[in-house]
């Protein structure tokens, strides 16, 4: 994409209720804008990171089995009030009527809804177990919208739903989730410690949430300090450990019962990034959903939900990733793989030699941010390494009489 | 995919307010299922055919130099009372509050919102000419929803809008799309007829929609039966012929005014999937968006808006494109590329057969959907006629016997 013609306009200022970071680098390098309280459009800077991210995500979930399904953003009260939360689940769900004074709203989550639809198609033990996810905007009415998309109204999430027949089972899918988890944070070129968690909302008895660790993440954490070692969190040994490791979070921290000794308690604030929950029969008994075992026997089906907040990764890698200049991305997410600069756009030599090589790069597939603007080289360089690409190439007089290139890692720099 | 795995199941009956072909087909092939009045979810069927237009149309749009945004689905009231529609849209346009008790809706459109997007980042007109897309699920509150997605309140729809300095460079950018849109509905493998339409809701003085022929569409389309000559509509010389020649609605007809020859007038019901408008300054006036000219004088922006029904299209298609047995896709946008059919799996000489061919097909990236269950050969011809994948691979005992395969094309057969 050349610069001159791309959605795209860099500032130096940011609004004042800006105090994270990623909410200032995303305003700044015009990913987003706010249109209305916590409630945000996506530029094309900031689609192209959202797309990525979403696409890992996609391509990590049909890894470990699960099937791509798409639930409506509108739902209707009646599922709601069968399980009881459409009371309990207090005014952060958006609640309207429709012309015909229908109750409706905004689905904040989707246990009711998908075992509605998994009663529908699936009767007998024979089908499970079976795990459905959808990428779906998701509201939830903050009572006080802030840090940009990290706690804002209208976010992007991934939620799959698991079925089995037994509690083993179901445990099982439990634990294919846990690695699937591992496996698609490092996917992005992130590394997310799982820990015990509470189950909230959508109650059950085991849940984990899965944190970026980064200094303005809201939430304590405290985990034995041999997490840190592992060097691959998706090896099959470092499953193991994390698995039965201590690690959980502030709320569910308990002195007296903690197995890491003194010396090893590792407390660093996170960013939750995802939360898996297993709860059993807890929807498909109050929806009548069963399905027939072997001897024809209805058995309510054992359930769990897993949710990735794909909108709020955006800003997570930007907080654990980032310096006094801008962004850096992980290249797995980063928005190009390549921002190519033409210092001097008058001189036609230059010019030939940046627009030739910005046509081959992009022949071999790759993405290429080119400034090809008559901004000064200082602006240049200042834009390139706020919005953060990875690898980037400068060509200047001297370069092209030293036939050369300059090439920076926006890392190591 | 293996079928004995797959969230598929067909069936014979459909509800009885299903009276368009498309819903019962969709509906028996589980791609959709209605989750309440006029609102579906896509099951997996649904989901990969409505990707796989959705990624069609971007790709199209990239190569017409649109770029890509995503607007939230909720606005405030704010920029709509300004242009008058707050009001004006009527009872189609959900309204609700939030906690706080502002005013919200579900965007039916989003000239307002786009246009105070652009508004916010571009001011010269050196960076005009622009064009930015979405893919979003926008909700029309339909009195009385009906044919399944055809007529539903919750759709995906693609809508862009463009950006100039004049009025002239306003209509090349339309004729840009209207070559845009030819070209995007071809490349799902469909003949798409423009004609000249009224403006509705959305204003403006020139405006064509995009109509695929279909016995159950719900527009009588006017035009020369010279369009019905044309061979491939999206060449140059097709264009030409398509942007002159006299094709409108029922409602823009008028006797007095028709330059067809009378034996040379076809009448036909047509299935609006696409419509692009020119309005001018409309909106840029009404929200005070201008750029500065070369003078440094203020320049309010002439726009046009364009829309394709992306979720539509998935019923649009299987209305022009089905027999009695069930959907023939396209294709292009067929949810497999290959249906393979192993006739007896409790054979294990043809199970090892049909599993390898399986293997082989994925790893050469063939999209294949493997029926490997123990139905009977009769409910596999039909279940895969039903779902109408293109190309069918069956293997049976007599196929081993003679060391071949048979291979049906769905449309020959």
């Amino acid at each position: 994409m050349r610069k001159s013609n791309y959605f795209l306009k860099t500032r130096k200022e940011t609004p004042s209720d800006a105090t994270l970071i990623s909410h200032k680098l995303m305003i700044r390098t015009s990913m987003i804008k706010q249109t209305t309280s916590g409630i945000y459009a996506w530029l094309p800077l900031g689609l192209k990171v959202l797309k990525k991210i979403e696409n890992i995500i996609r391509d990590v979930q049909n890894l470990f089995g699960c099937q791509e399904i798409l639930m409506p953003t509108i739902q209707q009260s009646d599922l709601w009030k069968k399980t009881g939360r459409y009371n309990d689940y207090g005014p952060e769900m958006l609640k309207f009527l429709d012309r015909n004074k229908k109750e409706l709203l905004y689905g904040p989550t989707n246990e009711e809804l998908i075992t509605n639809i998994f009663k529908d198609y699936v009767n007998s033990y024979k089908d499970l177990p079976k795990n459905l996810y959808q990428i779906q905007w998701k509201f939830r009415d903050e009572i006080r919208p802030r840090f940009g998309i990290m706690r804002c109204r209208e976010f992007l999430m991934k939620d799959n739903y698991s079925f089995d027949l037994t509690a083993d089972a179901a445990k099982k899918s439990y634990d294919n989730m846990f690695k699937c988890y591992l496996k698609t944070f490092q996917s992005m070129g992130l590394r997310a410690i799982p820990v015990k968690a509470d189950s909230g909302a959508i109650g059950g008895d085991m849940s984990h949430e899965f944190h970026i660790i980064s200094e303005s993440g809201d939430t304590k954490i405290i985990y034995d300090k041999k997490i840190d070692t592992l060097k691959d969190l998706t090896s099959e040994s470092s499953y193991k450990i994390l698995r039965n490791i201590h690690s959980v979070t502030e709320e569910k921290y308990d002195e007296s019962d903690c197995s890491i000794k003194k010396n090893d308690i590792v407390i660093k604030k996170g960013i939750e990034v995802g939360h898996i929950f297993f709860f059993g029969t807890k929807y498909s008994s109050s929806l009548n959903t069963y399905v027939l075992d072997k001897n024809g026997k209805k058995i309510n089906v054992e359930m769990g939900s897993y949710g990735i907040g794909v909108s709020r990764l955006v800003a997570a890698i930007i907080e654990s990733s980032h310096d006094k200049d801008g962004i850096i991305w992980p290249k797995e997410v980063s928005p190009f793989d390549i921002g190519l600069i033409n210092l001097n756009p008058k001189d036609k030599k230059l010019t030939k030699i940046s627009d030739n090589l910005y046509l081959t790069l992009k022949k071999n597939n790759k993405d290429v941010l080119y400034d090809d603007t008559f901004e000064s080289p200082g602006n240049k360089f200042a834009d390139m390494d706020l919005i953060g690409i990875p690898n980037q190439i400068i060509i200047g007089k001297r370069n092209v009489e030293n036939n050369n290139l300059e090439i920076k890692n926006r890392k190591k720099k």
